[in-house]
């Protein structure tokens, strides 16, 4: 029988392609359940993401930094490998819907075979993030709709710029 | 914005009529995330428990005296009341379905409305427990069957006891 | 082929054991699509309500008069045949989540069947209303809890005199 | 290894309280798949059935006679053991929605850890069946509303002569 | 408080890469509850469709010619935008499963932030309908299943023109 | 009426790219429930396959050996008639998730309608079995975790070399 260890470890992966206001209030709740909580994005060399990782892990930091026990990271490999080189034991993870819980019970399930000491533990979106994803955002925001309120402050004029130094190499 | 307190506290509250190999899953795995958890039964006067909270408080022990950050206790009232009352700021859940899924992002809401501190924390059953509650055990060693390895063996024996007393009561 | 009558009247049924905030958002977004909006209570004599269908017609017109094409009634029977006597042709009901979803499938199909000129038509209830049901607003409040925000004011004070009046009752 | 019988039995079991065409198609299906098919009622005490075990076995008889391989019955018990009693290797059961789904995931998963030698069979509700229940026939009825289509003309005619009776007990 | 419009304007949005009789059986209900019901093929750059929206546009026109109260149209950008410079205050959508359910209460719910005058209005599918997609119709076709009944009988034709082509172009 | 073929034929089709032991545990629960079962692999041009059909039917043909009434092959076309072909009445499949079932029940229904004497029957993954997919199995291997127990063995050598020639590809 494992014990609890002194430090609880918990490492929140994502692809954070921006972080969104969904993102920051897990970040938030998590922080406040947890010794330490390591927020990691997934470097995955198959997806075109819209910023790099590098520019996701500033947009993270700009975020945290207020959260005395929040840093900022990233990975590849396999996610319970990756923990256990932390010392982590938790992984924590958002659900905004059924179609979410049922791919999260899968991960979930074969985490756990992979690596029994390591928990997936979850939280259930607030209702006010409950519709908003990274995709829904820059689908949004490319189509022209207003963002105000989705993404913090300093994620929304990266996205605008990003978009406009797009449609200039259009031109 | 709220911080981490020094120890948290967690509630995983339930009716545990009686407790199951599922629940005992849960326990031994959220004993290693938080530094005390309190296995709390729900006094319900509308329902018909087959077992008294005083005898689920006993089976209860039974299981639990070897993890040593987990007691068991019971109340009555609003859960996040309790919660708070017990310095909590945490509600463990399992969950094994989309139906359960459902029932407790409804409860996990409400909650947060009435007690923004407490948070709802999910871990998702083993697949060895997914199909295991306290009815259906009650249902299966009613009709005769088997119900080895679906609870502690010391909640086994009293089922048995219980059943056999209804049992002749009913000469 | 049926064609679109002059006016279409829209029956909203339920049972209402309160009106919530809920049900007035969507009788309120519903009023701004159909010409004439029936709310209507469906008397179920095997249930056993908290308000009597007097009380809860009382508390609907006290929060629906202020919408000019918004009415308040009652019925027993079957739903399309009051609604056939009512010269409506849409069925407005609200859904919540997936487990909500499943029943009004269930239901619009069979009223389809036994009335194919009558249109279910489904809305989708606002994130901040999607955890508020009649039944846990009673339990929330009943087991002390602050349900501000949930109801509509005079139905707030309603169920606290209910509520205490039950409680005298018992000393 | 186990290995396919000579001779496959199936059971289909369920209250048939009364059969519906959905049930019925059911058995037609089923009778092509397996040699032997079982018709069979779970005699529930605890449920208070709009006909007798007796009535439901004839209105079953009436609409399976000409299946040479079904045969009608009814049990009491666990549903495993009256199976392996009656040598047969197979449950049938029929899902039509996301919340049968659920439930008879749960009692397939039960029932195999009971019994491993028998096996749930799942076939998918016709798209024309997919919102016929007992339940819901029964208060179509009893509401004033036309079944027809939705159950045997046999069963059509029981549940008038039902209905009426039991009206004219409350004159 | 907004109110009723004089004239209801829904928006009925699509790829409608072809038609189908799913679809078809929408626009007809949809055409009796709202004044002028817009069926709009959204142009979606990035998709590969099998017709142009053009050829989309003939097809549409072909089958909602009977209906006075429907018209047919194209748009692209936000399509909350699209149905604000319509002075149109409904988007009717169609739901035949879960899993579409749960997509459709992601739009839904940011449509109405980005947009709060603008209702999304749902029916379900008619259980006869509730298999079909556009799709699924193209596969069956390609593979050389039949698929009559499915869409409209001018669809069909060109479906086997454009697909007779496509062979030809790879002899 | 059809009544039952003399012999039961079944088609378990999938891509089996490769075979995991969820495939396995159907193969021999479905070999225990007809005559004759045709594990068939549907050749899929458009997807981009790990293993050659070829390759794909020696693994299976290496675990089905000891079953005597399992037989191995590919098809391409619409199932039904690759079935119809084959004198088999049949079609086994295997759910594991809610997910699966929306998909597999327009799948079932869109193959009874193109052919009604073709019955689609499922079985609910052992629970030991829900979270293991082909893909799943393939990403896990590929970040070098461990995928012993969920392969049949040779399956989980020929993975390896498959992966390690990837690799040296690549220098």
């Amino acid at each position: 029988m494992t014990t609890k260890p002194a430090k609880v470890i918990a490492i929140y992966p994502g692809s954070f392609d921006p972080i969104t206001n969904g993102h920051l209030d897990l970040i938030e709740r998590g922080s406040r359940l947890f010794d330490r909580l390591i927020v990691s994005i997934l470097r995955n060399e198959s997806k075109q993401p819209l910023f790099s990782v590098e520019e996701r892990m500033e947009m993270l930091w700009d975020v945290v930094r207020d959260f005395p026990n929040v840093e900022v990271d990233c990975f590849d490999g396999l996610l319970v490998h990756y923990a256990a080189a932390k010392q982590a034991t938790v992984v924590l993870r958002g659900i905004r819907a059924i179609s979410d819980y049922e791919n999260e019970w899968q991960m979930a399930l074969m985490n756990r075979r992979l690596q029994p000491d390591i928990e997936t533990v979850f939280l259930i979106a607030g209702e006010a993030h409950s519709f908003i994803s990274s995709r829904l955002v820059k689908e949004v925001i490319g189509l022209g709709g207003s963002i105000a309120g989705l993404v913090p402050q300093s994620v929304e004029i990266r996205l605008r710029n990003r978009l406009q130094r797009a449609a200039s190499n259009n031109i």
